[in-house]
């Protein structure tokens, strides 16, 4: 890890991680919606209530292989009953039972009229092809699945807001539900700053180094299963001015790399304030990443493009996508709640710092507690850790953190 | 909760979940390997240990942006530097420093030859255009990044076998590796059985379902950003052996929905062992899935196709997904690790049931314990509860599980 205690810490002025995602959650506007075929919709988020309109089961019926049976009370052993028929799962069947008589039927097939309970084959003797003797007392409405036993006509299935999960599509389609309203996913530009980043290896020569954000940025998009267009652009005022007007018509969300520092070479944020965009901030306490940039323009037909200007190296960036360009893209979706941080107990102790720091770490349970333990090379120009990092964990800002406390942090995937 | 402690789950013979899963990592022959672009690897297992070939940094380099300087020992205040240029990141320079002299730098560019120190630009007084003045003591190679401080030619970037996380991708681009051996990803076929399962609105009609096992394993598919193909077939064995037959040619894997049970219409057993699959296994002490059926096919080249027979209830499709299918798509592609259970703490009694169950519950962290509580609605033929659900928790066979005791699971995504 990480120990030298920076001195650009201790800048004055600079707001805190929950501030500026304070300020990315209210400052945004929410993008229109749109209606969706359900399964188009993997983890967009709803922007309606979902209401059942039909009762789940369908109708009631058969919780096994088996025989539907009449009778009055609760049947005793031996009891013979004629044989009428056979109902496949997914026929329809006119049949209607009178006491005393049996229908072979199957798990989910819908019960007759007249059924009073359902015998599963396991307690059958079967007499002839047209009698029956069940070998077990059956209590009356055995193994039936009753009609809207899980979801009534008019009961509520999902909520405004609520992001549509694997689980979350199914338990829809199992309720007949074919279109979604949901928030429209931004359009999301990425440009890649720095004449020090090779875009390919022909790109690479002396005082070049290769790329990792855009493969990075790419990547991560990919996990969810959306696509972004990147473009590289060199560190000069004119070519970063034409880019970033170009996409402030046609984007939702500029993301960039690189170029939001004081250095003479970072444009991002004077080319950006000249086009119109207006500051939401710049420069959170933290390590990696402080002089991140967020930054908004109103359009003429009231529309907005955001622009997160991430610091160029390759730590800040990572640690900026799982924060900020994720609170971005949610809060975008009208999806306004903290990320989901979990808690755990640090292993060791953690030198203080006068910015809260994201350190990537390990992560893994003990006796159902979390316990965390930090990775070498912390540094921001660092990446190789993340072959074994499951985590990023939040270590507040000027404090020595001691093992045994506790910390809070997110999972990163494999 | 289902408390019914099913007659069923007295079975004699049937196996464990572990052992299924043991079975299911022992037979299965790996898939070849196959190059591939870095960027088009995300998720895939590494088939080869990767070293570098390359120092990371690349160059000794400026960790701030400043002044590269050459002096023979630490700097006291007010010692003034010859200015001789300025080398911008990304762009190489044949300045070579001689003692007393200084050079404009920024962060990542590469130092000159007789560099010793770089002072950041916070403690740099500007004389005039040729001079410069460093107003606090400075010490040798402070704020220099030597080359292959992070990593030296030769070093172990990733072993085989391991998965190309977003943070994998981006480490093995920044240390210049362009493409990677990986084991192929599994051909995977889906067979969605039961004429009760409407495949489209206009199949729907009285007696037939809404279908939520495409749409969710569709979904589970596009999750991890793999496609798959879905065919839906007729409860007869002629057309269940025609696609299966079809299938075992072109597929590594089979998955299958229903029809793995005892019942009349229960096809996909006695047809794929016609058709010369040999059966790995059959029925698991689960709930809910207990008829599953896992079985696989020798091809004339030596290849094989797996048939993962899934009970048709969307319960049972759903934990079949998350626990089997997971197991068979890693175990092909080389992966034979046991998942990455989680533990956790149960917040409430949990009655005994004979077989193993999969709960959908709902866990959350209170000061680093993760404590599960479950929901309501478990039924094998109810699905409802995914809206809350974000983790399958694993309740032993046999037991009585009371508030407290710790049990393990897996998480499920939001």
């Amino acid at each position: 890890m990480n120990n030298i205690v920076s001195a650009c810490g201790a800048e004055q002025g600079l707001i805190t991680v929950d501030q500026a995602l304070d300020l990315i959650r209210d400052k945004i506007q929410v993008l229109e919606t749109e209606n969706l075929k359900l399964n188009q919709a993997l983890n967009r988020y709803l922007a309606e209530d979902i209401y059942s309109s039909i009762n789940l089961p369908l109708f009631s019926q058969s919780a096994v292989d088996g025989y539907a049976l009449s009778a009055p009370s609760t049947i005793e052993p031996n009891r013979s009953f004629a044989l009428v028929g056979e109902i496949q799962a997914g026929h329809a069947s006119e049949l209607q039972l009178t006491q005393g008589q049996a229908v072979r039927i199957f798990t989910g097939a819908k019960i007759p009229l007249g059924t009073t309970t359902v015998a599963r084959q396991e307690i059958v003797k079967i007499i002839d092809s047209s009698r029956i003797e069940i070998t077990e007392s059956l209590k009356a409405h055995t193994d039936i699945r009753d009609v809207g036993e899980e979801i009534a006509v008019g009961d509520l299935l999902a909520s405004s807001g609520q992001q549509l999960s694997v689980g979350a599509i199914a338990s829809l389609s199992m309720a007949g539900i074919q279109t979604v309203n949901v928030f429209q996913y931004p359009k999301v530009a990425v440009v890649i700053t720095g004449d020090e980043v090779a875009a390919s290896v022909e790109d690479f020569a002396a005082g070049k180094i290769f790329d990792a954000n855009a493969p990075l940025i790419q990547a991560w998009f990919q996990q969810q299963s959306q696509q972004v267009e990147i473009f590289h652009v060199a560190d000069t005022e004119h070519a970063v001015t034409a880019l970033i007007q170009t996409l402030s018509k046609a984007y939702d969300l500029i993301l960039t790399t690189g170029g939001v520092s004081v250095g003479d070479y970072d444009f991002i944020r004077p080319v950006t304030l000249n086009l119109g965009f207006e500051q939401i901030f710049w420069k959170v306490k933290q390590k990696p990443g402080k002089p991140i940039f967020f930054a908004t323009l109103q359009r003429a037909d009231h529309s907005a493009c955001y622009l997160l200007g991430l610091p160029g190296n390759p730590a800040a960036v990572y640690m900026g996508m799982q924060i900020y360009t994720s609170a971005v893209l949610n809060a975008l979706q009208g999806q306004k709640q903290p990320p989901n941080w979990f808690s755990a107990v640090l292993t060791h102790d953690v030198k203080m710092d006068a910015r809260e720091r994201f350190l990537r770490m390990s992560a893994s349970f003990d006796q159902s507690i979390l316990k965390v333990k930090s990775l070498s090379k912390q540094q921001s120009h660092m990446l190789s850790n993340l072959m074994q990092a499951n985590c990023l964990v939040r270590i507040p800002a000027g404090q020595t953190m001691l093992e045994g406390q506790i910390v809070q942090g997110l999972f990163i995937g494999s």
